[in-house]
């Protein structure tokens, strides 16, 4: 039986809301997460390759981009055809963005609005809402509120939504590997014995949630469902708090060393239950960009909630317990996680 | 003609000394660091070998290790027979390095002080001073200012200093690929053309120095002597500011991408004119914990300043200029470094 109460919170001092509303926008004004995310050639190519996959509903019609970034997806959404795209980031990048707009002869089409999409002030609905809303865990930093404002002012009824639809997964792990490289390490040093560091070692590095890339391998158990989220119709509420209680057998003998989480999102249609991240683009199968640890990996990673104890379990121990995450009350970016287990 | 002003202040928010320090020595509480540090085989074992190659300095002496951290150097002087050592930190992990100390059946030659080494009060002086103080680009955050006042108040006249002495080094440097990299991508994105955001780019990358692990293929020039420092002479008034008039010929034809920062410390002897860092320990040559492009990298890699336009040279052009560093004056850990070229 253990238990683990986390909770992201990065900043050293306390801020107001104002402030860490600044501080989050201003954090994105570096250039380096712009470039992290378009090098994340698995993440940019799916929203690619679903932009053009549903060029139909794009073709001529009107697209907001929340969160619009450096302009990439605004300008393949005007090059499959939108009439008129609304790209909108409350972020300095913006201003970047709109040159970029004008460099590649997109000004006409494409419209860069450097502000907070709760407070724009549009001419017109728009046919399709896209936005890479999706944070570490899915839900860490998310802009998911924004883009949920979006659609309640913005989107015309029946409008379409990219993504569609997510999907928040977690599994419990082993990780022999990363667990003797920063914790076991200590029971040797050059000869000497620093055990006495352990405590500290453990509390140092699996305090926070790490991001890291696992495989498959790793998993030790089905994945189970935490959260799907259909993005036509999720409210905010729906948000605060997401939970759930999980009984899985693990499918080896090996040490539970902690729990990972990923997510899928899929563009036009719930995927949910695919297995798989590469499915056909054939308008019955949705596109789906994935960050499974079976999948390649991408620039979010997996999210990891390591244990401060290993736990020995045998082939088909059943691993019980609750998963709560909610948003931290102070700054609403930020999540409070908590898992139980026995 | 080329012009450069960096300050490397991480904190977003203006904090007073007292808040810098103790933010400064929380860092230092943060088990990753001292991984880290313990892990740079090359840093810790030349440090190892420094001091049983100094055995008969040691034996039945009185040492102080400042900065000891998890206190691995004190121990390492313990078990080559010191007869007392205090080991101080200010930060909290000489909690920890007590219990190791403790673990490793060294409680009564290891006295564990948590506090500043400019406080303490030590009962006799000591005849070895032992510091792992370097920072990046040497004196970045360094803990030099803290061993100096140590020296004047506890070490014996003609007491040893551990280094003893330090060689702080620049070279121009050119690094195609990581220009290519971070910055000429931005030319062609999807297809699409988003130089628009190379000086942004820039901007975010280069703004403040960058901690890089280069190598010999990158440098330029032979190296340039920046500031030569006797451990057991220097005075706090000699570290305010470094400055250096540098005119070095380029030895081939290369792109110009920056400057590179990097040092030494000998151990007993002065090898600041030594070209190689293995050097025997036979008593006449000193012991060299080198961190030269042409050595095996460690944790702290080289300082690279960069240059926002690359400037073409041929071979034998002379680079000429200076190169600033004066200790900020709002946080005297920090840098401000200027260069300025032709």
């Amino acid at each position: 039986m253990g238990s683990r109460r986390m909770s992201t919170q990065i900043f050293p001092v306390r801020l107001s809301a104002a402030q860490q509303d600044a501080a989050y926008f201003h954090s994105y004004n570096h250039v380096g997460i712009h470039e992290e995310m378009i090098k994340d050639r698995i993440r940019t190519e799916a929203y690619r390759d679903a932009i053009f996959a549903h060029q139909e509903a794009i073709k001529d019609k009107v697209v907001i981009d929340v969160g619009c970034g450096t302009g990439i997806l605004s300008i393949f959404c005007a090059a499959a055809g939108a009439r008129k795209v609304y790209a909108v980031d409350a972020s300095d990048i913006a201003v970047q963005a709109r040159e970029v707009v004008k460099a590649n002869g997109f000004s006409d089409v494409i419209t860069v609005i450097v502000g907070r999409v709760e407070e724009i002030q549009l001419e017109e609905k728009a046919d399709v809402i896209i936005s890479e809303w999706m944070g570490y865990m899915l839900l860490y930093e998310t802009m998911l509120p924004s883009v949920v404002c979006a659609r309640d002012r913005w989107l015309k009824p029946g409008g379409l939504m990219l993504p569609s639809f997510a999907t928040l997964y977690m599994a419990p792990i082993t990780n022999p590997d990363r667990y003797g490289e920063s914790i076991d390490f200590w029971r040797n040093v050059y000869g000497f014995d620093m055990s006495a560091i352990l405590p500290l070692a453990k509390q140092c590095a699996f305090e926070e949630p790490c991001v890291e890339v696992i495989t498959a391998e790793n998993v030790i158990s089905f994945p189970i469902l935490v959260k799907r989220i259909d993005c036509s119709t999720v409210t905010l509420e729906e948000l605060e708090t997401v939970t759930t209680t999980f009984s899985v057998p693990s499918i080896m003998r090996a040490h539970l060393h902690g729990f990972a989480l990923w997510f899928n999102v899929s563009f036009g249609g719930d995927a949910s239950c695919l297995p798989k991240s590469k499915a056909a683009s054939n308008g019955t199968i949705p596109l789906v960009l994935s960050t499974a640890p079976e999948d390649p990996p991408t620039h979010w990673a997996q999210t990891i909630l390591y244990v401060y104890e290993p736990v020995e379990l045998q082939q088909d121990n059943l691993i019980s317990g609750t998963f709560t995450m909610s948003q931290c009350k102070e700054n609403p970016r930020f999540l409070n996680v908590h898992i139980e287990y026995r």
